[in-house]
């Protein structure tokens, strides 16, 4: 059940797919060779496998400890946290002006994968200081960047980021948290939940970001600050200096992530937190938004992550096990060999590449949008990252679920024990269809803010993408792949796609709430759609790598998984055009009482 | 988050779409009424709702106690037990002779479908032994009969089912117990594990039937006998005499049903536990696929009852909790009124309203073929129940499955603290879709010894049925139906069910393994296939009550959920169709090493 990071398949999606050379041709990221990108993966790879994993299963069993505000964190949590802080993998995309090693985001985006994947509990502490850092960095003062970043870049400090209330959640235009202006700081309070890591001693300070409102704040969306909240005030000279009024109150009993304390906060219990706005006044939720993108990709990539250490940990169960004869052979053979268990394994490995592709080239789209020299190229890459960002989130981390369930599956009976593994997978995958958005409102966000704000524009560029590879499968040849079926496969989907943008931006422009009712079957298409042009694109490269001359066995892999993704997978598009444009109004005629609420 | 058995849609099931009043002509069945059945079903409610249901959370977070070979149960599960024996709910469809009610299993099915909708880790217990006394009823002699029967009826004691061994769960050839004979018994030994209720102290003996070999027993499936072994011998009186050689040497940490225990046994480390032939030498595996029907439906009724929970659950919260506004609200609205949780809602509802209605209508043939004087009936009836089992136990129980993940959804970020509940149904849930024969095992069942070896006969008779009703509804008119849509979707379902069901024969006939690659699509298309037809049936029969005058909200309720289930569910049979027929040349082609398997 250890884990062992994909490095072939990674390079292969940041080099064939995602245009690795290319990016390392962008200005600041000179030094991200292929040869170096590598070198840095398998370094990564090796971390993820031989000291992240092996604490995934121990901390889920042993949990967390709380007495009186204080958190303490499993066996080896700490020697791990350590070791991230001293190898440089806490930030591996954050500014070398900062201390950060200045990677690719599409390069982090595989580092993310196999941390997340290898310890989903562990690598949400990194992840959160992560976000915390973003914020700091593009939106804070000199001052506060001075003060916080060189801590949180090494991770010597974490960071977090506090947006629930207990009345808001999805909706933080409910948020009540106050900052009152003292001098050249303010004093909040309020009640934060759901806050991740929000209380741990692995480092001896904790940066929190907070929205609150200041008393002169608009109500709605439009009146919520952003603050630095440390736990330990900061000194001039760096050193700590008192507790800061805030603490954490209670840590929640979860379905998974165990090891990840999810904390409430109570600040201001002792007359306000000292805190430190960030920006300007009542920009808070624009400077959220802005950092969603990179959040909501960090936990996709949980779900891809999940996936894939679910499908290794199925697949080796399944040719241990000896199950049940097959025609031919004498006695019972590995369950591997049975069909319905390849199904189930294929099904995870489509699903987990098809997502990878995606979520790699969204990260790369991100590098090329804030680096890029051409103004055309940046904007076109925003809006090929933004579009990508709903998609990438809700579709990788519902996959993620399916994938985890399946491995469970796979290992039969023994997949409900506890101490096999199977179902810690299930459990902690469970979280990343809820948190930065569920899935509803990354589909609201595809339809709204992706697609009908600019009535398809950014869509159809995509589209043309897809048509462009749909016509390079039609010119190509070559062994082992079906080009014709392929070729009719990507046309198939990229008219579902197509069809449904269309529906979703005709009934948008007649102000219907209807579409809101086929917003997630708009994802999941996009997904599946999306995902044939990624496995498509992927058996154009695989195939051109075979009439090169080089035979990795990896490689035609590649081509029968890509074949299994689009029999399997891709087929589902005319159906889930269908659920898009026909199934909206049988939703929006249900009562709430057809729905078993009372009146 | 409590419980009410759903009585009105029960019973709408019941006499609308299972011939109840038919099934009360049949011979034993005289007193079962519908106004008996319908008082039966209320008190059966009662219990559910006012006893089961609140020790299901409870229970859950208690867990099991094991010391020593002894296992203790949780608070209040002692006094639940006690009153199920002395209310007579322990097993309502055993014969009165053995001191049963006699309830027909249609009745049974509803009253199964509450209580382990309300509390699945408790009813386990009766579920067992319900198939204990259909083991001894069926299979033993007069002397064990009446040695164990009636208490087993009655729930003084409970039984169990000991089948799987360390080496032999799917594949039960593989069985290695011994059982060597000395006088008028035997001398049982080896180890079982996953022996659901194995040991408890509810009741002061427990029945285990045990699958074991004899010492001239041919190798494989014919040489596997059944045996009583009772957890204390039984003296000549009836009273107990000493401990039999069989005990509990650990109990499982599982992903839920954290209050059943789930039990190692270990029988003979003392010279062998004494234990009793049922039947004839060499039929246990017979006597148990003779049993596996009325099982394999106890365990969807478990995924039908916990989608219902978990349906109730979510749609609770969402009319309580309120996020978001909506075109016309003023501020916030409750959750239910979104959209997107509408259609989740409705997912949940529509399906589970599907899946029992094809439950319950196994129940009803099983009715029919064990009583009706008629042998031609009886037998199309058994072909009919043999047919629908493993649809009813497969697709209910992955329906159970993501009907509770919805649930969860529905909930958002509460929905991931255990304390809220929505995360117990989603890991109770778990284990449905792989005991009593996993998903893949249900669908093997269903394309090979219910399909193929009858050459699709019961079904082309199945598929009949669907005919019939498509040309009602053809001929249908009413207020608040689309007929016209109706009849086309149930016309192309039926249409898929055959081209499918054909594809199945023809592949078979050719003794190709292909089909088995297909065979889960195959049982999902079914499923959604025969949910259209239940649907449909159910919109003529809510249609022509209103015709009738009645005016009940949940005739109307129950025309726009069919409507739902039409659009969003019966929508996906043409690409489940090509899943079958196109997906599984590429599963077949991928070898272990596609798979992550090192060679």
């Amino acid at each position: 059940m250890s884990y062992q990071a994909p490095l072939q398949d990674m390079t292969f999606v940041l080099t064939e797919l995602c245009g690795l050379a290319a990016l390392s041709e962008l200005p600041g990221l000179e030094d991200a060779t292929p040869e170096t990108v590598e070198a840095i993966l398998e370094e990564a790879g090796k971390f993820a496998g031989q000291v992240l994993a092996p604490l995934n299963r121990s901390g889920d069993e042993a949990g967390l400890g709380f007495d009186n505000g204080r958190v303490t964190v499993p066996e080896g949590w700490q020697e791990a946290y350590d070791q991230i802080v001293e190898m440089g993998w806490n930030s591996p995309a954050a500014s070398p002006e900062h201390g950060g090693m200045g990677l690719p985001f599409a390069v982090n985006a595989a580092i993310q994968e196999m941390f997340n994947g290898a310890n989903t509990a562990f690598q949400l502490c990194p992840l959160l200081t992560q976000g915390a850092i973003e914020a700091i960095a593009h939106y804070a003062s000199a001052d506060l960047q001075e003060s916080y970043l060189p801590k949180l870049v090494t991770g010597e400090w974490t960071g977090t980021m506090n947006l629930t209330e207990p009345q808001a959640g999805s909706d933080l235009a409910a948020i009540r948290s106050k900052a009152v202006p003292e001098g050249d700081h303010y004093r909040v309070s309020g009640q934060k939940i759901f806050i991740t890591y929000g209380e741990h001693e692995m480092t001896e300070n904790i940066i929190h970001l907070v929205l609150a409102r200041l008393p002169d704040a608009p109500a709605g969306v439009k009146g919520i600050s952003l603050f630095v909240v440390p736990k330990f005030m900061v000194n001039a000279d760096g050193s700590l200096g008192a507790r800061n009024d805030v603490r954490c109150v209670s840590i929640e009993h979860k379905l998974g992530i165990h090891a990840s304390p999810t904390c409430t906060l109570s600040f201001g219990d002792d007359g306000g937190a000292i805190g430190y706005l960030v920006g300007e006044p009542n920009q808070g939720l624009t400077y959220m938004f802005a950092m969603m993108n990179s959040a909501r990709l960090g936990v996709g990539l949980q779900g891809i992550g999940i996936a894939e250490h679910a499908g290794q940990h199925a697949a080796a169960y399944a040719a241990e096990r000896k199950q049940g004869g097959r025609p031919g052979s004498a006695g019972s053979v590995a369950i591997v060999e049975h069909p319905d268990v390849k199904r189930m394994l294929g099904l995870i490995k489509a699903r987990t590449q098809a997502a990878r592709v995606l979520a790699y080239r969204a990260a790369a789209a991100s590098d090329i949008a804030s680096r890029s020299t051409d103004a055309d190229i940046a904007a076109k890459a925003q809006r090929r990252l933004d579009l990508l960002i709903p998609v990438v989130k809700g579709w990788s981390t519902e996959m993620g679920n399916v994938s985890a369930s399946l491995g469970v599956q796979v290992h039969g009976g023994m997949g409900y024990i506890e101490e096999t593994g199977a179902a810690q997978h299930f459990r902690d995958a469970r979280i990343t269809t809820i948190y930065e958005g569920t899935t509803g409102i990354q589909a609201l966000d595809l339809i709204g803010r992706k697609i009908s704000r600019d009535k398809g524009y950014a869509m159809a560029e995509l589209l043309a993408d897809m048509d462009d590879t749909a016509a390079r499968l039609d010119a190509a040849s070559g062994d082992g792949v079906n080009w014709a079926g392929y070729a009719k496969s990507l046309t198939e989907a990229t008219a579902a796609l197509r069809a449904a943008t269309n529906w979703i931006v005709d009934q948008a422009a007649s102000h219907s709430e209807l579409p809101q009712a086929s917003a997630c079957a708009m994802l999941d298409l996009a997904g599946v759609c999306l995902g044939t042009w990624a496995m498509a694109d992927s058996v154009l490269a695989a195939s051109a790598r075979i009439a090169a001359g080089d035979s990795a066995a990896f490689l035609h892999s590649k081509l029968r998984i890509a074949e299994f993704y689009r029999t399997q997978i891709a087929a589902q598009a005319p159906a889930l055009l269908a659920l898009v444009t026909l199934g909206a109004d049988a939703v929006m005629a249900l009562d709430a009482a057809d729905l078993g609420v009372s009146a």
